[in-house]
């Protein structure tokens, strides 16, 4: 096999949110026990934006692109100047630090557009990144694909509920062992952990001894749910302004991923790599998609303490159904993604999964996406309140009747 | 300075076309001679979208899309299943060959996009490449991105337009000397010159006997001009289709740029591991956008063929300028590129595309991006016809100005 080819073999998507579809439908008839459960198809392996509507004006704004022509469509492969000095004002406001609009902003497809080109920026073969574990699956699949070296950082998110859980010790390794870059979400994907204000101190102090470029990925950091008090990493200052950088976009809690926009910020260094590399992987975000960033953090009044109360009622809902089930959960602090512990199982995880598909009409993904997590499914809980009760239900249903 | 930041130091985007507002004004009046001439902005660096629309009905499908809300904001990543079935009717119509909707065909953010993955996905460390000189300056980047090494093949262009002027000798050489990816834009940019069908017959022959997998751009391939015999080399049959991956878009010639799509269709093998790819790196073409491509081969009767006669009015009133000024300059078979060549000049190319831009209100591309073409410049000519004709003037004027 040519390495190339190789390569692509480790880079798995078969149990990726949203790719259920192309699964082999391998027989699960041995393993099956009982019947179908009624109930409508719910999908947790994204937020519905059905459910949650986008604000209003984002499609007026995409409206006007289109008519403004080639002055949006062609923009600078890192976005609009004039959307990127808007955003530098409200970033800059929400994170509690300076972003230079010209130099310190880049407009992405999604944040996943902003992940890929970061990591691949600071990230060469061989170099040793600090990952978390539990974190977003693209995390890892990111290091490994640039031929990066993973050390993981132990997150024991179950533990204590004022603090994410991460293992410090473990961190001061990673980086004496030559982690020269930390990847993170925070809040934590797939937990909903938010970072205490000490985690984030400690880490920038670590960060400053070791000199570790910290990519941080905050997409979900808007929706932060009552008494919680959410650090930005950049706003500490411990740390060399160019050795952060932060992520963010407004496709989950704003309801917008149909359109593809995320943006980085912070380090101009890794900014203009990352504009660079933009420029052959796909020149720009759509230009006329960029327009619609002009309604982020400019919704109206009382959009958004709505949006997090409607999310707070859903996470209250099933938070009791999965602990009154005995399934240990972390209670997310933000974010819309909620992690519950399975009982142990007569079947693997990857069946169970399958299994809740075909049985109970739900989708969630497996934790074994996230890390060495074959115990726990993560579930977008950004749907229908009605149906995400009645899908966790089932999930509960399902779990006792595949319990050893 | 870490491995991975040298990376990018090759990789610039300094002079590539819409960038050049990011240049630093350096100090020019040592070498400026004469006025400023009169006329307004016109920027060959790309197509018009002002000039040329895209077809009726692009906004209504992006509309329509935005209301279905969910089911379209997250398709899988290849692309929405509906509109994969679609687009390998029409394309495999286009191009005389199969296509099999299910496997064979992945939607990305532009044909940029497209070609990022497809060379990720077939080239690594070490691994050779052959590519044409001159050829779309991003091919040469995404192969020095990936460490593969970079075979140069020339192309004749100036000699015959009945072909386009491959050197067969010298692809041959390539791929004894180990090349086993051959990528190549048709019709050629920065020239317009289509490639016959004996030329394609013997790019076939040579892949199949060394075993070469073809990547083939053919981004222009639809606006073809009269008495062209546009040959597409998937049509051929003599490589294993799954050795063959063709690249088209609706950016250029049907001017839906600012909505970033691309299409890959062929080789299931390439496309298979483009897919796992575009996982990390965007997810998906912005799932709305997607909708666009329902657009695409379905205009109305007569608008391609008005949209050809519109460019082809113009491509001969600008090569008759450049001809009689001396310059000479390959008439394009198909697209809208042209790339003309100047006198000797009494400053560098770069200066004199700047001085150009300064002095004359016109952006080109300077064909250093495109090769060893320190003598040529690059005009996307899809432009208002007297806005390009007034331009081609300055252009000429300049030229006399500075030249030696």
């Amino acid at each position: 096999m040519v390495p190339v080819e190789s390569k692509f073999r480790t880079l798995g998507i078969d149990h990726a949110p949203g790719q259920e579809i192309r699964q082999q439908s391998n027989d699960l008839n041995a393993v099956t026990r009982g019947f179908p459960l009624e109930g409508s198809l719910v999908d947790f392996s994204h937020g519905d934006v059905d459910a949650f509507a986008p604000p209003p004006g984002s499609f007026k704004h995409f409206s006007e692109a289109v008519d403004a022509g080639g002055r949006q469509a062609y923009t600078e492969y890192r976005g609009s100047a004039e959307i990127r000095a808007d955003l530098a004002r409200h970033l800059s406001a929400f994170t509690a630090a300076p972003i230079d609009p010209d130099l310190g902003v880049i407009i992405t497809p999604g944040t996943q557009g902003a992940l890929f080109l970061a990591v691949a920026s600071t990230v060469g073969t061989g170099d040793k990144v600090a990952i978390v574990q539990p974190d977003y699956f693209a995390n890892r699949k990111l290091v490994e694909f640039f031929d990066g070296e993973i050390i993981p950082v132990k997150l024991d998110y179950l533990a204590n509920e004022s603090e994410a859980g991460l293992d410090l010790a473990q961190l001061r390794n990673a980086f004496e062992a030559g982690a020269r870059t930390f990847l993170f979400s925070n809040p934590n994907n797939p937990t909903g952990a938010v970072y205490s204000a000490y985690e984030i101190t400690q880490i920038t102090g670590l960060a400053k001894e070791f000199g570790v470029t910290i990519i941080a990925d905050q997409l979900y950091s808007r929706l932060q749910y009552a008494d919680v008090t959410y650090t930005h990493i950049r706003a500490i200052g411990r740390v060399d302004h160019n050795q952060v950088l932060t992520i963010m976009g407004p496709s989950k809690t704003e309801s917008l991923s149909g359109y593809r926009l995320g943006v980085a910020f912070g380090s101009t260094s890794i900014i203009e790599r990352m504009e660079k590399l933009q420029a052959i992987v796909s020149l720009r975000a759509a230009g006329y998609n960029q327009a619609v960033l002009k309604t982020w953090f400019q919704e109206p009044v009382g959009w958004m303490e709505e949006r997090i109360r409607a999310h707070e009622a859903i996470r209250d809902t099933l938070i009791a159904i999965f602990r009154s089930a005995g399934m240990q959960t972390r209670l997310p602090q933000a974010g819309s993604y909620l992690f519950p512990t399975l009982p142990e199982l007569d079947v693997g995880l990857s069946d169970f999964v399958k299994l809740l598909r075909a049985q109970a009409n739900v989708i969630v993904t497996p934790g074994t996406e996230f890390g060495p997590h074959d115990r726990s499914v993560r579930l977008n809980f950004s749907q229908d309140h009605a149906s995400a009760l009645a899908a966790a239900e089932r999930i509960v249903i399902m779990a006792r009747r595949y319990a050893k």
